[in-house]
């Protein structure tokens, strides 16, 4: 500090909601480490939002408040812009703005990079300008810096994981209390780990946004979250949950991307995001209530796992400010020559062919919900056998629910997805069957 | 490749063993994505090994191999030194030779840098140069980018974990097969999982020397490892590992280092390196054979964690080509600016007091070799008692092991551990208690 040479950096943030909060307080509580770090100040200039009136027990002396978002990205002590808007239209108005100002980004809006990344990264590459957004996949976890420098040296193999914080509390709470669905979702609701609306999350739309954003790092692969196969939580029973520890495993909404490399043909790139049974023992399986935890392969490192808070005002606020930190490093630096590390994403990224869910093989857990009477079982076993899907175990609870309706659970052995599914849709049709077939994959992982 | 601006960044490896043939696996077999990565090739150019017999099985094309470490240092298309030849005074002597002249430097040298790290980052910030030590920790798990970059916004609150795959390794066997641990020992060591003289890793000493780095990365504390209290597993027996689990825990070795942050006081550190019982459902806990893991608390993200194989060839040398990836990257934009991240770890390290074992509290498993005779459970529990040493639970298995001594079990309320000692300087010196007590400290985590 007895030298001048080094400017502080600005930060302007736009939206100033819980997220925005935080990285106000951390840039706040924990200037003086973040100043030794960089070896100059990180201070945020100003901040916009539509309501200014709202206290949010933050102290902002020394900080602009408006409403004016373009005359933030327009002020000249505004070095990066941070978008905390959320949604798109807005949120995508005003990156590209800030991009067209030659100014860094910092993120975390998921849903906007999943729906228009490439438009945001092509500018951005244009521009020469970063856009961050660390704080988008696993909150806090620093699972994208991971992917692009401390596994750097691998050909990524797979990344899988529990992406969503609001479904694992769900389905930590269900297997707990062993309760349903709706009744763990409204406590959930209540205690704020799940939304009034909370499709993005249940449906596993959020997962896919993530599982888009790793399956591009990882494998630099141009890929829409439409084109993941998607499946949420909402038909799991606390049946489902019980049987699963009989048989060994626990259930959690996984995202899993996979990278198939064949002799001669090229890469293709596997995605799916659906509730999974990970084995007991396994990291994965010890993942609890709104945690997350990403488990990447590499061809040279082989299995490792990423583990922290996905979302919450503080873990992402740490996330938001690493790349702010990150950035400001490089603008000190004079961030005109090659480009940073940090968008490479923009450069790299090809279509890649998809593998067709149809081609996977893999072990099933199967509920079949029938009329309890003599036969049903000969006639869904008799549809799984013909379509060549062999039977492990076979577990009929009678008496369990309506006197009428009998759960069915069969867990298979190795089975293709296209003739399990083949044999649903005659198992669905049987008289005897009430409602269509839950199926949940598993993933034997290490 | 149509541009020529970008050359490409020569290599030179010192040290051709094991870890060594993986690096040069790594850069021939990944060649082509470290390209698309950087924008230019990184190219192994030269290596030098006192050994250059043996046939490492790796193809040298295009590579020297000599025994001339210093020619190599001195190689004009050598812009990376990699040192891979472990122990002290050959390897220091070559860091610093490249250092001198202008070279950034990769090393996996965990003991070097625990003992001579204050030195080699001194030379190394003089001459503005990179010293990397990603594969000196948790082999190929990113954890000190992680701490340096990813978790740049926090104050770091505890680093904690599993930091030896070989003690972790003969741990999990001892559990699994309830064998001694001599038995499980000698088979780890026809296995390949422990060296013929294990001394380094069963007592903690490499475990240590991991820490150590780890707190200075973590706390910008200066350290030696030598500072740390250390215990080894050597005294552990089946019956510990039983009773772990009985009580709701595992064993494992772990590494503990915490920031004591008391208001007007500034920071004190505290480190210790021991067998620690940690909650069965815990993450840690599940960490088993060779596998590493971590937990980081920041203050702002809370607890993250990370996993992978914490040695081994391929690993481990996924960690220095993410080194020779980001240096590379480093030298192509023109390292002469502003110091690059990697070492600024030389500049901030500060003495910092450490709290003293003697003030620490925490809750205790005891195991105590007594005769089995009537009146020692009370002269035990009574030496406890006095010194404020409150008792949980008691298991005394009769019969078990020699006729004439039991182990009596204790797990103690929440206790201070002078007091522990003073009391167990008092059992110990019992003429019933037969050796002295194995004392197992308990994590809870969260």
């Amino acid at each position: 500090m007895t030298e001048e040479k080094r400017r502080s950096i600005g930060v302007g943030l736009i939206g100033f909601g819980t997220i925005g909060a935080g990285v106000v307080k951390v840039l706040t509580s924990n200037a003086t480490v973040i100043e030794q770090r960089l070896g100059f100040p990180l201070r945020m200039v100003a901040i916009a939002d539509l309501d200014t009136e709202t206290d949010r027990h933050v102290d902002l002396s020394g900080i602009r408040f408006d409403s004016d978002a373009e005359g933030l990205i327009a002020s000249p002590d505004v070095d990066i812009v941070i978008e905390l808007v959320g949604g798109y239209d807005v949120a995508r108005r005003f990156i590209l703005s800030a991009i067209a100002a030659g100014k860094p980004v910092v993120t975390a809006n998921k849903a906007l990079l999943a729906l228009h990344g490439k438009e945001i990264f092509s500018a951005a590459g244009e521009a020469g300008v970063d856009v961050a957004f660390e704080a988008a996949v696993g909150g806090g976890i620093p699972i994208l810096r991971s992917l692009r420098e401390g596994l750097s040296a691998n050909h990524i193999e797979s990344v899988l994981g529990i992406l969503n914080g609001t479904t694992n509390y769900v389905l930590t709470e269900m297997e707990r209390t062993q309760e349903d669905f709706e009744v763990v979702l409204k406590r959930a609701q209540e205690l704020g780990y799940a939304e009034a609306d909370p499709t993005f999350d249940v449906d596993g739309i959020d997962a896919a946004h993530k599982l888009a954003l790793l399956t591009s790092m990882a494998f630099g692969a141009e890929l829409s979250f439409e084109q993941i196969p998607t499946e949420g939580i909402r038909r799991l029973m606390p049946i489902d949950f019980e049987l699963a520890r009989e048989f060994g495993y626990r259930i959690k909404l996984l995202g899993v991307a996979k990278c198939h490399r064949e002799e001669g043909a090229g890469e293709r790139i596997e995605t799916r995001v659906h509730p999974t049974m990970v084995p007991l023992g396994s990291m994965l399986a010890n993942v609890d209530a709104a945690m997350n935890a990403i488990e990447v392969r590499g061809d040279a490192v082989g299995p490792t796992l990423y583990y922290g808070a996905g979302a919450g005002e503080m873990p992402t606020a740490s996330a938001v400010v690493a790349d702010l930190i990150e950035i400001a490093r490089e603008l000190q630096r004079g961030g005109a020559g090659p480009v940073a590390p940090l968008s490479y994403l923009a450069h790299h990224l090809v279509v890649k062919p998809l593998v067709a869910q149809d081609e996977l093989n893999g072990r099933f857990y199967l509920r079949i919900t029938a009329a309890d009477e003599p036969g049903v079982l000969a006639k869904v076993t008799g549809a799984l056998g013909a379509e060549g899907v062999g039977i492990a175990s076979v577990v009929q609870k009678s008496g369990a629910g309506e006197a009428a309706r009998i759960p069915i659970i069969i867990l298979t052995h190795r089975a293709n997805e296209a003739s399990l599914s083949a044999a649903l849709a005659q198992v669905d049709q049987l008289s005897d069957v009430a409602e269509p077939t839950l199926v949940v994959r598993i993933e034997e992982g290490d």
